[in-house]
């Protein structure tokens, strides 16, 4: 009989999609992109999502502190919402946490959760709490509102590619964490430790992008670039041509390369976590939305590639070669194999 | 060093409530009710809810099929919606499932989710999926609609106490799959095991009422009518007067004396997980609400006490003696002691 492992997380959520029926009419977008849209009759739409992280699959505490945990964890629920173009407004926490579990570190997880999501404007509103897990579990729920929501689905043939911020501090950090954890703390290391334990979800970005009407199609990387620019490959009907060369890599990356054993391009291409947003637009358009980030001291924008008749994800690495990504990636279940 | 069992759930969310900081100004119900409430600029406000299930907490893959577990979890959190006077319209659905589970339980699971979701009005829009769980959660995401929702705080001393169906069941069966299992599929016992694995949130029973404006206050008996009449009295700032001996109890329960062992009246105003609708109303509003839902032939209504000045809630039980029931009740960290 299969297990997970077989079916893999995305054969599972293709066989939920199969069996959940027809969403209710204000239902304008149900699974398949980073939140569900919702229409409450008023000019702007409601986004919801929902992220979970679970100890020692997500986080774990010999490496951060639990508020820090609980920061990249709100962080990376916020980040769907960027991803969509949206502002985050609120939020709901549901918390398993073993019984025996120290009251301060609980507290410090529930601080960590309260504070992220005031942070970024999605103060927590509710929840649920369990008792009797074996590990710590946090399931998030962020709400936002969003004009006009960036999809998945809407990349055109020759648009171009853009990245916000830098890719790869995450694989190198952990990587990092995982051989030479005395490193972390280090200050030439410390966009890696920033980029772990808090990480920076787009809001800002989205907010600025945002009104311009100019982007086609987004997403958040959260499982790699690789990933994460199939999902857009896949919805919207097209190729995407991505240059490693291109891809922004911290000076930390790039000089230590025990980070990035598989070579930088790679290494930044399957990067998990980073929360940067990969953006598809009108190359006409691209050094508007560049400017818009520049004068409000935001992340930059970097073309990485472009967009193309076809399918799939192709990566151009350093020594020429390109190589088909859209296949293998990031799955939580695969992961266990 | 304290740990959660001292701190316990209730304690546990007012650190978190005191943490959190101002929602948003479109938030107008945070933590603290069945739901969070959001007004979204039209006639009819937003209503959202979270409630997770644990396997061999929540319950147990021994006893009950994946999909009644997930058809359990399901209506529990959609009957929070109910608890507001709301309709339900979307859920999202998180699941950690340990990575060795047998595709077809994770499958029945999601099956479970998919369509008792629909057949309240619900369906699954979205969702998170974690592998490398230990055990079987699920944290599930309720959306719903009203226009005049029934909050905790609204019950007036003067009002009446009603509950819809009746109480006992769950306490009762869960006694039996616990004492002699092979009971429950008896048909005497049939009540008993729908209650259990198939419970009925009152979607209709809020449908039929609402538009009618006339519940002051109203809760849903997941914890146990004594703790969560504890809720409306703490928050509506009354006494909750309950007649033990008017809680209407199913003839499976009162006959077998091994079901309810502490007591009909006591294991009714205990049972957990019965979600049943609590709501308090003018006297003179009771036989309206009755009919609305008589004629309707939905869950009939019960006056089992009235509201009164002061705090705390008493129960009568069969021999006379009244008992405070608003301190001692289900608490999620406490019950690991």
């Amino acid at each position: 009989m299969r297990d997970l492992r077989q079916l893999g997380e995305f054969g599972l959520i293709a066989k939920m999609a199969g069996m959940v029926g027809a969403p209710a009419a204000e239902v304008i977008k149900s699974i398949g992109d980073d939140c569900a849209i919702i229409d409450v009759s008023g000019p702007r739409k409601l986004l919801i999502t929902t992220d979970a992280i679970l100890e020692a699959r997500h986080f774990n505490l010999e490496w951060m502190s639990p508020f820090e945990a609980a920061q990249r964890g709100m962080a990376g629920a916020i980040s769907d919402i960027a991803a969509m173009g949206g502002e985050p407004f609120a939020s709901l926490c549901t918390t398993a946490i073993p019984s025996a579990t120290d009251a301060e570190i609980a507290l410090e997880l529930l601080r960590g959760l309260a504070e992220t999501g005031r942070r970024y404007g999605a103060p927590v509103i509710g929840g649920d709490t369990v008792g009797g897990a074996d590990r710590i579990m946090v399931d998030i729920v962020v709400l936002g509102w969003v004009e006009e929501p960036w999809l998945r689905s809407g990349a055109l043939p020759g648009d171009v590619l853009a990245v916000t911020g830098r890719l790869g501090e995450s694989a190198a950090g952990l990587n990092l964490l995982l051989h030479s954890p005395q490193l972390i703390n280090e200050p030439e290391f410390s966009a890696l430790r920033t980029r772990i334990m808090d990480p920076t979800p787009r809001v800002a970005e989205a907010r600025a992008l945002s009104p311009a009407g100019i982007v086609h199609a987004a997403v958040d990387i959260s499982d790699g670039l690789h990933q994460d620019a199939g999902h857009v490959a896949r919805e919207s009907q097209v190729r995407l041509e991505i240059d490693g060369r291109r891809i922004p890599v911290h000076r930390a990356c790039q000089d230590a390369e025990r980070c990035l054993p598989a070579g930088t391009a790679w290494s930044a291409a399957t990067s998990g976590e980073e929360y940067e947003l990969l953006l598809a637009l009108s190359p006409d358009d691209l050094p508007r939305a560049a400017q818009l980030l520049e004068e409000r001291d935001l992340a930059p924008l970097t073309q990485i590639g472009r967009v193309v008749e076809g399918e799939g994800v192709a990566l151009l690495r350093e020594d020429g070669s390109e190589v088909e990504m859209s296949s293998g990636g990031w799955d939580h279940f695969r992961a266990d194999k």
